[in-house]
């Protein structure tokens, strides 16, 4: 077992021993959900003030809503959230590469066969070069698309990773 | 300005005045990367152990890994993570339909048109039937993909959002 498999497992013990939650519903309590990047550096609980059972959130590499489609149709349609509160950040590791590079990477690292798999699954990373823009950008997608109806509130923010402040941008 | 953004607003405010991890970098510095549902019910930092700065955390409806691949390859590829924690949990909403359900709910409320946006993306919403069985689906096809290799650890596992409790499956 690693070190990583060993902590889910003791911090599995403390925290189900004063675990007092088990009666929530399956539903978001209010009703929205939160779409943020995976960067390490974000604890969305905390910095976005989510209460446990009160919101999904959805993570993925640079909080892309393009990539979140299907688990924001999921959540609103089956599920009833309708406000989405969409973060990128600062020092996102999307702002520093192209999908030219990363294919790069993966050929360099894993040879030819992992790039066709790429190209088989028509694989965009999904990277964008200014923070403000990506932000105003994916708010724009959301609200074009016939999946997103009207009535679902929308804003877009960046957290600083350096300051632990939440800006709003849209 | 709605309730919920206010919420954001103010958490802001008290997150970033006692804000003390502005200089942790971007690498998660415990090179693993956490996959799990999008649910309102799981706080992964607490119930997994995650400290900030440790550890991608990547969430979708489900904990599909299909899905997940963009980040998965971004987060291994770019930047270094070498171990993958993958966690569905009990009274998933994945397991309460199928995609002709899904695709039936968007056609009642959302009509037609939303329904051709769904099929020209090919929106494939990830329904499962038995959650142990998933997550064992899920680690054979990460372990197969030729995107992910051999030498990243991949653990399985069930969180138990009526009692708190993680447990391993694969």
């Amino acid at each position: 077992m690693s070190a990583i498999q060993k902590n889910v497992e003791a911090t599995s013990e403390q925290y189900s021993s004063s675990f007092t939650k088990g009666d929530l519903v399956l539903p978001p309590a209010k009703k929205y959900l939160v779409l943020t990047c995976m960067d390490a550096r974000i604890d969305p609980a905390q910095a976005f003030g989510i209460e446990l059972g009160d919101a999904h959130v959805i993570r993925n590499a640079g909080a892309s809503a393009v990539d979140a489609l299907r688990s924001i149709v999921i959540s609103e349609q089956l599920l009833g959230t309708t406000e989405i509160v969409l973060v990128k950040h600062t020092g996102c590791g999307m702002l520093t590469f192209k999908n030219e590079d990363a294919y790069g990477v993966v050929e360099k690292s894993l040879g030819a066969e992992a790039v066709e798999e790429l190209k088989a699954k028509s694989l965009d990373f999904l990277p964008f070069s200014h923070l403000d823009d990506a932000v105003e950008d994916d708010v724009r997608f959301l609200k074009a698309s016939k999946l997103v109806p009207d009535s679902v509130t929308i804003s877009g923010w960046v957290y600083e990773v350096e300051t632990g402040k939440t800006r709003r941008v849209v």
